[in-house]
C-alpha cells in the first residue's frame, strides 16, 4: 500500500499521553486533577457580550488579524500592563494561542534553526520545534548566570546562532514567574544572538502575589507577547488568542497574518466582542478560590514532598518517587488523574497537579496523592497495613 | 539584518489582492458584489443553540476531533446524502474548511507530491501546494474525457503518480457542479493513480437544480468529504468545518486530529452545538432568494456577454473584454467591487460576482458591469456620450 502520509507528519505524536487519558476515560467517578483549564464560569458580561454579537448577527467573517476594536484593545491593556506601546497593525489575533503558536513557528522556524526553552517547558514548544525539524536547547527554568554562561559556551563552540527563546510565565506545569533578572539574562542573551523572544503570558492573571513582569516592559524591541483569554476568562472552549510584535518584527507578524488567511481565516467573531469584554472584566473572586486551593494543596503535600509553591497558574508540579508514567498509572487504580512530568520536561520524576477543580476533589485528590507517595517511598501500602 | 522569515512563508503572499481590497476599502458606499459570504442572518434555531451553549456553559475545550455529538451527525447527514455511511472515528471537526485543508496538506503533501487542481480553482488550494512545495497539474472545470487523456499522457511521459485530486463541487468562482460523468472519470484516474479524492461540498446546499452528486455516492473508499456551516448557515464568523475519511484513509485523519492538537486545539465548543443544530435546519427560503437573484444576474449579464448559468454557489463567472485586473480596476473607479479572476485561474479574462447581496445593490452593480464591458468592448465610453 501506498504510503500517504508526509514525512513532517511523523515527527509529532500524542500516543503517550493518549493512553494515559484512555486509561481514565475508564474510571468511573474519577478524582480529576489533570485539568488544563478553569472550572469557573465565563464571567457573565463576557457572555453577555457574546450573546450580543450573535443576536446582532456579528457573525461573519472579521478582517483576518482580527476585529480593529480588539486590537486596539490589546494594545491599550498590554501598554497598561508592560509599559510598551504595541502598534495595533503589530498584532494578530487567532484561534487561541496554539494558534498563534503553529503561525509563529511556520512564518520564522526552519530546519536546524536553534530554539531555547526553559525545562520543565509547555508541551506544545518541544512538538512545535521538533515538527519543524530545529534544534532544541533547554536551560532549567530556576536558571541564573552560570547556566547562561554553560549554555552560551556550548552554543559557541558549536558556532550556533539561537533563532527563538520561548517560555511561558507563570510556568504550566511549574506555575513558576520568572524574576527580573532571569528576564534581563535572556534579553541579553536574545541581544547577542539577534534572536526573538516570545514570552507566553497566557497564565499572567494567576500571579498571586503580584510578581509577575513582563519582559515586554524590560525588552521591548526585541519581545513579542503572547496572551489569550482561555484562561483568565475561561474561554478555551471559543478560541481567542493573540500576539503582539514590536516595529523591528513587524515582517513575522505581517506573514504570520497572510498565513491565517489559509489557515483559521480568522478567530470565531462573537468570541472576540466577548473578548474585548474581558479586557475590562477582572476575575477578583476567581483569583481568591484559586489561591486558597494552590495553599491547601501545597499545604497537604509539604507533609509528604518538598516543594516550592507556585507563583502562578493553577498547577504544583511534586517530585515523585518513581517514574512519572509509573507514578500516573498507580494513581489511575485508585481513581486519581494526573499528569505526567515526561510530557513536560528530560526528567520524568514529576507530576502535574491541577487545583482548578472543586475542594472536595481537591482534598480527596490530595490524600490519594500523599498516600501513594509514602508508600512508593517506603515500600509499604497503607491498603495492606 | 537578520532575515528571520523561514523560507517557506515566501511561498504565500496577498500582496496582489490587497492591493484590491486596500483600493476598494476607500470607496465610499460601493456596490460591493465580492462579498463571499451570505447576506442572510444564522437562522435562528442554529442562533439560539449557539445561544443555549453559552448559557449552558458549554464553553470548554471539546474533544480534539471535536463534539462525539456533532460527529454522529455529520456521519447521519452524509449517509443520508451520499448513501456512504462514514464512521465517526474516521472525522475531524476543525475551525472551517480553511483549517481542514491546511491539516489535510499538512499530513498528506510534500515536497514534489503532484496535486490535480479544476481551473478555475478555489484559491486556497494553489497557495497550499505552493506552500507545501508540490507539483500542480490542472485541467478546465468542463473537462471529459479528452482532458483527461491529455493529462494522462503528460503525466506518463514525466512518470508522476497523482498522490491528491481536489475540487469544489458547485465551484467558487464558477457555480459549477460537476456531473456524474466527470465525478466517474476522477475516480478512475484516482484508481489509477492510488490518489486520494478531496471532494470540498462547502457550496453543495446552493443547488439551485438538485443536481449535487457527492463524489462519496460513486468512489466512497478514495473520497474524503469537506464540509462545514460557513456558506449554507452563514457560520462564517464562527469557524466550523469537517472532514470525512472512508477507512482506506483512516490514518490521514488521525494525523490530522494529532495535528489539531497542536494548533487550532478544537473548534470553537458553542459553534459545535449550533452546527448540531444547522444539520437539522433546512434553508428554503435562503435558497429561494438566492436562486431568483442568480436569475436576474444571469438575465442582465446576458445583454452583454455570453455565459453559462451557473448550478449553484451564489457566483457567477463572466468573461470581460481585458484583463481582470485592470477591469476590477476600472470597476472600482466606478464603485462596483468584483474579484478578478487571474486569481482563480491562468486565465486571467474572467471576474467573480457575488449575488449573495441586496437586490438594489446588484441591480446598479449589474448595470454598471454591463455599461463597462460595453465601453470596453465598442471603446466608447457612455459616459461621454
Amino acid at each position: 500500500m501506498r504510503e500517504f502520509l508526509a514525512a513532517r507528519s511523523h515527527a509529532i505524536d500524542t500516543s503517550e499521553i493518549r493512553r494515559v487519558f484512555d486509561l481514565a476515560a475508564k474510571i468511573p467517578n474519577p478524582l480529576n486533577l489533570s485539568i488544563g483549564q478553569p472550572d469557573f464560569p465565563v464571567p457573565q458580561p463576557v457572555k453577555e457580550a457574546i450573546a450580543k454579537a450573535i443576536v446582532d448577527n456579528k457573525t461573519g467573517y472579521t478582517q483576518t488579524a482580527g476585529l480593529p476594536a480588539l486590537r486596539e484593545a490589546i494594545v491599550e491593556f498590554l501598554a497598561e500592563k508592560t509599559g510598551f506601546r504595541y502598534h495595533p497593525d503589530h498584532t494578530i489575533v487567532s484561534t487561541g494561542v496554539a494558534s498563534i503558536l503553529f503561525l509563529l513557528f511556520q512564518a520564522l522556524i526552519e530546519k536546524d534553526d536553534a530554539v531555547l526553552l526553559l525545562d520543565p517547558y509547555f508541551l506544545i514548544y518541544p512538538a512545535l520545534v521538533r515538527y519543524h525539524g530545529a534544534r532544541q536547547f533547554t536551560i532549567p527554568e530556576d536558571f541564573g548566570e552560570a547556566e547562561i554562561a554553560t549554555l552560551e559556551a556550548e552554543l559557541a563552540q558549536k558556532g550556533i546562532k539561537l533563532k527563538l527563546i520561548i517560555y511561558a510565565s507563570p510556568s504550566n506545569p511549574t506555575g513558576k514567574i520568572l524574576n527580573r533578572l532571569q528576564l534581563a539574562l535572556l534579553a541579553e542573551l536574545a541581544e547577542k544572538h539577534d534572536a526573538v523572544i516570545a514570552a507566553d503570558e497566557i497564565y499572567a492573571a494567576f500571579d498571586y502575589e503580584n510578581q509577575h513582569v513582563s519582559m515586554a516592559s524590560l525588552a521591548p524591541a526585541r519581545t513579542l507577547t503572547l496572551n489569550g483569554f482561555s484562561k483568565s476568562h475561561a474561554l478555551t472552549g471559543l478560541r481567542v488568542g493573540y500576539l503582539a510584535a514590536p516595529p523591528r518584527f513587524a515582517e513575522i507578524v505581517q506573514k504570520m497574518i497572510t498565513l491565517q488567511q489559509y489557515t483559521m481565516v480568522c478567530a470565531p467573531q462573537p468570541a472576540q466582542w466577548g473578548a474585548i469584554t474581558a479586557l475590562k472584566t477582572p476575575i477578583h473572586e476567581e483569583l481568591k478560590t484559586m489561591k486558597r486551593r494552590r495553599d491547601f494543596v501545597i499545604d497537604k503535600l509539604r507533609m509528604v514532598t518538598t516543594l516550592a509553591s507556585p507563583d502562578g497558574a493553577f498547577y504544583v508540579y511534586p517530585k515523585v518517587p518513581v517514574d512519572s508514567a509509573q507514578f500516573v498509572a498507580k494513581a489511575i487504580e485508585r481513581r486519581l488523574l494526573l499528569v505526567p512530568g515526561y510530557i513536560f520536561s528530560a526528567n520524568r520524576n514529576y507530576v502535574r497537579i491541577s487545583y482548578a477543580t472543586r475542594e472536595d476533589i481537591l482534598e480527596e485528590g490530595c490524600a490519594v496523592f500523599c498516600g501513594l507517595v509514602e508508600e512508593l517511598t517506603t515500600g509499604v501500602s497503607n491498603e495492606t497495613i
